[in-house]
């Protein structure tokens, strides 16, 4: 068995449970949560797996979105991967900053020294890990892809380029223009080096544009967020869907903020979105 | 103004919110959390109480238990105090254990020092944060009281010791007789003193085989709870309910834990247990 089971916990009929494993992809040993619904018991069921932002790892989403009850009604697992490769031979941010390193991976695949050895989570979270889990787990090869602020940026991104393997995208507060805003020029800059040609295979604006969708898209997006202008900017991803045609539905939704009161509110609707997909 | 905002999250149309205020009772400066629903934009509303266990702030509940919707579709707001006085100056267990001093209060008035000075836990719960609540917010006097594990026995003592005041009381895994489990007697020792006869206003299955309970009570106990026979001894306070014919509904949930994954999954029923009495 290459998954240890590090707890388990019983929860709305289903289970939630957190594993490790060596990750070949990453280097190092990885740990991610998921939630199994009860129809996991009787077959194998479909995914959604869910990016979280900058700071989170595997619990952020599994302890505070309050998504089991209707996952579990729905029949749909969850996975939620960590946001970066972990443990002390893994380099992180020289000054500690939030937004490089430990917790910030944003799901590219580094180029560059110090991170080019462990930062492959966009690798880690489209092959190696839908690999293990479809192998190890009862879960199977049906998938949607979901993430918030970082991780909304990484759902994104991932299901635009995968077209014919996820199902539906989803988002809450993403990072919808990284090559324009600071969070992303600093990861990217760092991460993939300062051509910028480079940078546009992980933006979603760029990549809808370019090559339009044919996946169903839903995006919350908080009014009272604070990081909306700066770093947000979901106008870049609504004209880029204008452009080529694509199916998103942008919702604004006034008084909320970027936290996870905010993604619990509206999580039921991204649920049953991608449940009508996945079925 | 005697209350100081500290956070402000729009969550399912109603609003999550953190105070700080002064407390006379417990000598210090506190915080609590509160869930307004959008129902107190027109009027006040009842609240819930609720008491949580060892470690745990006021944070936990609101961010873990997943209550806000049906608490908004109740009308119902939810009160979440902190499980200790805090400060630099409020003693603390010598050698820092969790079961006593800051973040385990047990909801009492303690007698002796060190603590005489600071934890009033009960006084504070049960009258001052009420008064000021009352006073400050869109809440009314109408109030029931629920918690989990020490928060759990909190409620219940509270509850029964005051019904009069409280329409319902529910727990989840509660410390149903802490005369006669360690965590009960370590911290009764030290906030009360040695004399057990004074133990015993703090005790619920004491107080229910001696009193009874006109007020209804709803309590979940998971069976895969790791404190269900040394700490928690549902059976007592059920024996209690009998001998005195007190309203107890004690629910034993198979597989479930004593993490906030068990009370996510029954929270709803506990909001609209206590909704039903409360109107």
């Amino acid at each position: 068995m290459t998954l240890e089971i590090q707890s388990n916990n019983k929860s709305f009929g289903g289970w939630h449970r957190q594993y490790t494993h060596e990750s070949e992809v990453l280097n190092c040993t990885m740990r991610f949560a998921v939630f199994l619904p009860q129809a996991a018991e009787e077959g194998k069921v479909p995914a959604l797996y869910w990016l979280s932002g900058l700071t989170c790892t595997d619990e952020n989403f599994m302890q505070k979105a309050g998504a089991q009850r209707v996952a579990n009604e729905l029949g749909l697992a969850i996975v939620a991967p960590d946001t970066s490769p972990r443990g002390e031979q893994v380099p992180d941010a020289p000054d500690g900053a939030f937004d490089l390193g430990l917790g910030a991976g944003f799901y590219v695949n580094a180029l560059q020294e110090p991170w080019e050895k462990h930062y492959h989570m966009y690798d880690y979270v489209f092959r190696e890990l839908p690999q293990l889990i479809e192998r190890e787990l009862p879960i199977n090869s049906e998938r949607s892809i979901a993430g918030h602020s970082m991780g909304g940026h990484g759902a994104l991104v991932m299901g635009l380029r995968h077209q014919d393997i996820y199902r539906s995208i989803s988002a809450f507060s993403p990072i919808c223009h990284p090559m324009d805003c600071p969070w992303g020029r600093k990861a990217f800059t760092e991460y993939l080096g300062d051509d910028e040609g480079l940078w546009r295979e992980y933006d979603a604006s760029e990549w809808l544009k370019e090559e339009g969708s044919k996946l169903p898209i839903l995006v919350d997006q908080g009014e009272a967020d604070n990081f909306l202008h700066e770093q947000l900017k979901p106008e870049t991803l609504k004209a880029a869907a204008e452009a080529s045609g694509a199916p998103l539905t942008l919702r604004m939704q006034p008084g909320y903020d970027h936290s996870y009161y905010f993604i619990a509110t509206f999580i039921e609707d991204h649920l049953r979105f991608h449940a009508k997909h996945l079925k």
